[in-house]
């Protein structure tokens, strides 16, 4: 008995946290190595579920590269890289469609099917969510993308019809008959200022920003938006730590409160995030 | 950090049971030893406030013997008790209203505030909410009442504005300027059924009905319906016992699938009976 | 029938009172010498439920000195005063409590039941809709207090669903346990700005500001928020009369058109001052 | 002062009658003597405002045979009658229809307005309210019709947007292009029932059915459905009370609960009827 | 099957015409020529009703000049003119209110209601919609009136539950009693700023702005706001055109963007205007 | 100008079909041929459009064959067939899932917004819409399903929010983690009886049911639901047709009024169907 009362009294002791998220919306975008297990999958799909049954809103943005590259791998197509960037031409899009679109949300929702929850899976042509352009870069990318609009109705109908909204970064082009495939970060950046939400949260492979790169546990607990130049510059934002950065540092601009890095490969690590005072990877406001 | 885990673990095993009661109506019975206990009662009214963020609806009806007699205590008024209850004139009977309505029932609204919620304190008087007659029985008992009517709007409207209700159990009288007070038990049990509640939860000051009423580790830990008068007659249900396992026996002919009778002393025993698989007390089905 | 028919064409004579008013909150103070008297006390209440179903909006907020003093007198409590305030010690204040809360406003609740309408009798713990601090003042005056916010939520969740909200004024204290006993008038006075009244009615024992205090029958009708101060120093507005025309100064300070200070025991003293030229007591505006 | 406490009281008395019809449906015909007299329209206005406001929803129904034959004479035409029932040629119809639409409905909208109600007049071609087809009859009548399809639709929504409804008698044909005059007292029958009325009002130039048709001081004040028959037979009701007794009966049995004649030209008579104990006229129930 | 293929693509070519106006408000004024001819009624009603069922909120303002002349010849009234104004006395205005409001309008809305459409015919007296005064003008006119207050409640009522408003221009006067006789044309302007319309349009028996009065074939299509004076000075805008386009720079400079003068002879000119590239009449903006 | 005349007159001609079809749903199953075409797929989507625009609600379900064998050569899949049914491994399932999911549907969806009307695209899996078994068969087809439960909030969801929902054909499994392939035609059907439509469109390649199965031009154009068993004993109704007709049988015997097997080569086939006298295809009642 008394482990169950010190069960009962751990649930008790979320009662403040969930009072203070009741009725807000995160933005949680969710890739890499988290998705990849499908035993951290299904906590993360239950971690997302619970949220949502407390009342905090949840809009889960994914992305999907390792299975974009198996149906690449499949179909023969031999990846192409421009500056460390993916050359998508038309056929690489129509596979990242379908991978993202087709593939993976649909798994998701599945997924929250199965553990209770209802989901509702979204791609930026449904309703034109997502409208965007040609990226702007030295060096041609083909139909990689970036925002030009974002409409975010479906989301909206989709939280007040009690579903869960997942969203698929492919946006529709500005020009009739073409879709650009979009950076899952940058699109859960706009996606969260658009809702207005309280936090976005970039579950990643990696504990946070930590202050020396070679070691993980000098983790950078808080960086105000006012440090970010002053990190880059002197290099500890480095790497592919330096665009995941920009979009927290863009949401915060953005009237995001807080906005979040946490490892993924930790379990329940949205949890611990939200529901305990033991804040979790790096947090930039 | 583990044991962050696993406190995460924790929270993340209560989703299924947060999913089996959302959205449904818990009447619970709040008096006795649970209610004496600063720090009982303090847990207590936090699980109430956690419950009803998870999407739970509370009713609380509550008692206040100890309270009432300490009033009468004050006033000089000797208490008198035919066939062991207690005989109620006009003196005491407003006694019983302030004590009910002005005291605990105002001190639940504010310590359910304090801990971040919202409650509306009610009684039988507030929308004629509870209209009651003298109760029957073959000696005078004054205004000892058996509730004839009951109207639950404003406990609706109270759970529809986000406030959890409070109730205390005095009634109108049919008859112009007449309140009867009313047994708690008795009136959570009507109050159960008039909102079609998924649960009525006695709290008591004992671990649920004991095969061996000497002995509180036998507990019985389900009784069905048609079980209850054989367990009557055999004198397992006995005592005090015999009116509360009748209120929760007119529940469940009511509609009501399942009361039971818990332990208030137990710290979080509501979260442990509807949040995990321990269940604990005796369930009448 | 001619007596039948001048009643009629008495009816008629309101229509243009009702229209003025209608759909209007009327902020109402009662207590004193006409909530003493059972029959004045049926005629005001029925008043109250006669202008809630011609569409005026009423908010009945009660005193009830003489009734905690019965209660103080019965448990032997010995009163004491600090510069003409009662102290206000712990028991005393639970005995305050107990009464208004307890006692006058479910009586209320009931008279307004047995005329055919329906209330619900709330008080400042009834989702935190007042909150005080302990009243600045030169002697220690125990839990008088004075309002630091005013949340009518609950006043207008009764009101749009057809119940007539009565208040009683204890308040939460802002430190967690406590409550506080606020002066009726000025409680009348902040919920009468925060719901945007368009009259403050203050019922009381005389028959509003006399120009010669020793004479009732030389009423000022009318005194406009300019004229206070003057009439205050030259002595007119003077004793017990101070207070209150302060209390009616602050809301039309605070946006209400117009308070007035009636005489609560001239029968239906509320229907003439609003449904009939016949102005009485002396209106601030 | 003490005829303002009487006027008071007086208004205090209605309480009872107005809240047993708040929310209620009433239609009234109004036609004949009480509606030639400007003083006597302007108090049958004022009362039907005045109710309007009190919460109780009245449908205004008009007849107009005063003003159809005054401009009939003012265009040089001739009228006819068969077996005592006007003949209504196609020149009479249009002028019916302007009379009833165009003069007097408008008049008593403006009336409405004028004394600080809302009106929305209607007739049977707005949203195709009333369906007829040619009278049943064995004398052609040209176009007198009788009802064949009621829609209240319009009626409700002018209830529902806060104005009172007036409607005139004037129906569509089943064919194209025809429209047909619809006796008043059948179709404010007809309504009565497809609104689900609580009362059905004639108001006309008799006191009610007399015992003797010589002496208006025999009056019958209540006749039950199954009276009506003999009544009848006896020739108690005769002449052009049969008609309107029928239209009565007709609307009890609908589940119309009663349906009054009254005399329009005592003033105030539906105020009488309805906020006072003094029945006036007779009833049919 | 190669017609109707044909005019499915017809329908087909309409849809992005339907999507510009789909959910916005048309006044169209109706009046003279196409309203004398029974076909072109039929076929303006008909285009009314399509028009409301894709989604388009129309208004049908109405005159009736010929059909007040027609009552008048009746009732031997010889007409009477100043200044090229008709003068309306009392008698007039009477006609005037009839054949408006209860011969025209009534005939529209049964003519929608036999298209399949609903309507409700208003007038300036429903709901107080129209308030006039005596219109300002060198000569003594009688009830000829100009707008002082606009209230569009009623229209916007009927549009909400589904129905088409028809309005009569007869508008209350703001004295008692009166009724005042208001130009077709500019009533339809008022109206259609205070609804916020899209376009007003007035149907009328020119093709529009000639360039060269005596030869209709020279139509201007097009005439900004500030080229409205220039055409005055020079003349091409002249005689009966000037109060048109009076109306429809009104209404433009009112902010509705667009206002037209169309052919009513033409066939489905309406329909025409709305759902193809084929501009007709001439357009103010 | 005639022309233009000529157009308007068909537009106007479209009115009583328009009211017929009014607010009710139509199920389109859409495949094969027309869906090949880059022209006739444009002219499906602006008709589809059109009617949503018009008020009529669409459901549109696609197929998609051609799309996945395309998927399936280019990941060189060897297809493999059973009695005529393809056998649908894993890896196929898989390719089904991403092309109708991933593919088809999204490009449908951006094709409705690049018409101007706005799409929500949606599986089985999301909200759970449909679940499925493994078909029940004489052999196995791997993940081939049939339907055991259709929840069509999410569709019903997207119209209530003002957008066509789009269906895709993937089932949830009953069991965890497995989908199901469902015949198109067959989800249709269980959807058009399950969100109460007025009509099924099946969208194929051929006429509609010859009398004679070599010659298309013997079109049979209505078949009642008791003649269907006949006409499929006497072999009219044999090979693919059979399973079409059975669709249109089994939502007929749900209460959908009629199914419609439309040849969506012809150009606006479906406008020509709905917006016409000239019924196309065959129908089943």
């Amino acid at each position: 008995m008394s482990t169950t009362i010190e069960k009962a009294h751990t649930l008790s002791e979320a009662l403040p946290y969930i009072q203070r998220y009741h009725g807000k919306t995160m933005v949680i975008k969710y890739g890499g190595g988290a998705m990849q297990s499908d035993e951290l999958c299904r906590q993360v799909i239950a971690d997302v579920v619970l949220l949502s049954l407390v009342g905090i809103r949840v809009v889960l943005v994914h992305g999907g590269g390792p299975e974009i590259n198996e149906l690449l791998a499949k179909i023969g197509k031999e990846p192409r890289f421009v500056g460390g960037l993916r050359y998508t031409d038309a056929e690489t899009m129509e596979a990242v469609q379908m991978v993202l679109c087709g593939k993976v949300s649909k798994q998701l929702a599945q997924l929250i099917g199965e553990q209770g929850g209802r989901a509702l899976s979204l791609s930026g042509m449904d309703g034109r969510m997502l409208v965007a352009k040609k990226l702007d870069s030295d060096e041609d990318l083909g139909f990689v993308g970036q925002l030009t609009d974002v409409d975010p109705t479906p989301i909206n109908i989709a939280i007040a019809g009690g579903y869960i909204p997942i969203v698929s970064t492919v946006a529709c082009g500005e020009e009739h008959g073409t879709m650009y495939n979009i950076n899952a970060d940058s699109a859960a950046a706009r996606l969260a200022v658009a809702v207005g939400a309280e936090k976005l949260i970039l579950l990643t492979d990696v504990r946070g920003i930590p202050r020396d790169p070679k070691d993980e546990s000098t983790l950078i607990p808080e960086v105000s938006l006012s440090d970010v130049d002053a990190l880059t510059r002197s290099g500890i934002i480095s790497g592919g730590m330096i665009p995941k950065v920009e979009c927290c540092a863009e949401v915060v601009r953005g009237g995001v409160p807080r906005a979040h890095i946490l490892d993924g490969r930790v379990p329940h690590s949205i949890l611990i995030e939200l529901l305990s005072d033991q804040g979790i990877g790096t947090m930039i406001y």
